[in-house]
């Protein structure tokens, strides 16, 4: 021990450099009606949905995944779809994006004049089938036949990777795997991707070899993440994703939410938690915490149960 | 949105510069015995405490602080200072260290003959007044008197900053005071310096200015970081911490612990959930995560309630 110690003998002046490309403003998209709550057991009112919008509107929220075209049997949760695009609230400034899976849901969302669909296909061969019944590779070509078809209509296009990081059933994913889908996925001309950590198993080392890769092949594209929390290392993996200058987060009130298809999937990032982290260092998320508390309360009333504001360890 | 959104326009190819100064191996000091009991109403029999420092040691922990050299009625959780230290099992391997604010308490270390002593003086003037009734300045004199006594003594000697971010009576602390007050602790040549959040309201900005101030004044003598996890943000601080090359960090059993004189201080780092973070990012601690649980399972039945192995957000 002592004078010998630090372990590299090199040093960062200032650190600086380590905080250049951090954004001055995030973006936080909210996806608490659909990741949020398609694992609840109580399926929500259209009504009720509808207000939570509004309200996360009045708190500042842009961004907002609201629903999946899927079966209706499937995710019963979500089978208020076309309904729910039809009564949201119009505003301008707001994006609203579904998630879309096959050429059948493709079909339903560009039926609801929804802004944006997602499309996502899972890193995770197990997964996938768990999740569509289908191995990565099938769902691949699927997800390509719906992004050429998407492309020549007016809406927009935002693609991205399930299980980028591990997965509860296969484990650790190959960041060679994780690649080849950026790769087809961006090829397809999508406006961003987003990479999800389903199971909440990434590290930073990990999210900064990811981000880092997907970058090189994404150019200027927005890169956006999906990150879980379920060992509470999801802000250590948000932080090192805003040093690479990724500004996009995906976040739930109170941090519902999880996968009903991966088992124990924790909970999102809770909006609170990531709007006060941020905001600690400076960082603008154009969003009203007061607002948010509303929507917090409301939410607990409608599912029936306490939420954390996620600010406990 | 789309193609021009990349926020900066730079880009980090692979991203590597952020971890290349990322120790391969890390130093987790055990405080469980010092910081984590001295909150606690019940008051640990020596015996427990000898036998969970030899459970920990069993471990692989090679650092512990075990005890503060304080007033016995200001914290009876201490009292068992002189005993304790004599019972401890002797390991040339294990360095053994001791709170120690006064001149009292010097002459208590010395004959003891603790490895180590930690003098430490806050960077809040509120919570030093609140804490040893003496404010930072009359408090650093006292500490410079101790450790230029110390310096002639065959003893080690670590100091360290109290509230060194943030200060629930204060609020935020200026990066000045706090660098004032290494140089001057830095001066009496002690081997190592620690930043304490003891507030636990540090953030991953905070946390790089400071130590990189904190390393340019210190240059190759070892820098190490004692967080508290308030608001679930310490491993984003620890992880930000590792990017500048800090290799030591102050962990306790089930993050138990806080301080008697801060108000809502927080628990500790668990060291369970340091041990797996960094273990999933391949950066070894030489810790056994079994002999852990049997600390975890020992101190559980000792303070009479379950603690948290600290995995969940």
């Amino acid at each position: 021990m002592g004078k010998e110690h630090h372990p590299t003998g090199k040093s960062r002046r200032g650190g600086d450099d380590l905080w250049d490309l951090v954004p001055s403003t995030v973006h936080l998209r909210d996806v608490t009606l659909r990741d949020g709550l398609q694992s609840e057991s109580i399926v929500l009112d259209l009504g009720d949905k509808v207000s939570l919008a509004r309200v996360m509107i009045d708190a500042g929220i842009r961004e907002m995944e609201v629903t999946a075209f899927v079966h209706p049997e499937k995710v019963p949760a979500m089978a208020d779809a076309e309904r729910l695009c039809r009564e949201l609230p119009m505003r301008s400034s707001v994006i609203y994006s579904a998630l879309v899976f096959n050429a059948k849901g493709l079909d339903r969302a560009l039926e609801t004049g929804v802004d944006q669909i997602a499309v996502f296909v899972s890193a995770s061969d197990a997964q996938s089938r768990s999740n569509t019944g289908k191995g990565t590779a099938e769902s691949l070509a699927e997800a390509q036949g719906v992004l050429t078809r998407a492309a020549k209509e007016d809406i927009k296009i935002r693609t991205g990777v399930i299980s980028a990081f591990g997965c509860r059933l296969e484990g650790r994913i190959s960041p060679a795997r994780v690649s080849d889908l950026v790769r087809a996925l961006h090829e397809t001309g999508s406006e961003e991707m987003t990479l999800a950590d389903t199971s909440g198993t990434a590290d930073p080392h990990q999210i900064l070899e990811r981000v880092a890769s997907c970058r090189s092949i994404l150019g200027g594209t927005r890169l956006s993440l999906h990150l879980h929390d379920a060992t509470g290392w999801a802000l250590a993996n948000l932080t090192t994703a805003l040093q690479l200058g990724v500004d996009t987060f995906d976040v739930t009130l109170g941090g519902l939410g999880g996968c009903p298809f991966v088992p124990e999937a924790a909970g999102n990032l809770a909006i609170h938690r990531v709007v006060r982290f941020l905001g600690a260092m400076g960082i603008d998320t154009g969003i009203d915490l007061g607002g948010l508390q509303e929507g917090l309360s409301r939410l607990e009333r409608m599912v029936g149960r306490r939420l954390s504001p996620g600010d406990s360890p």
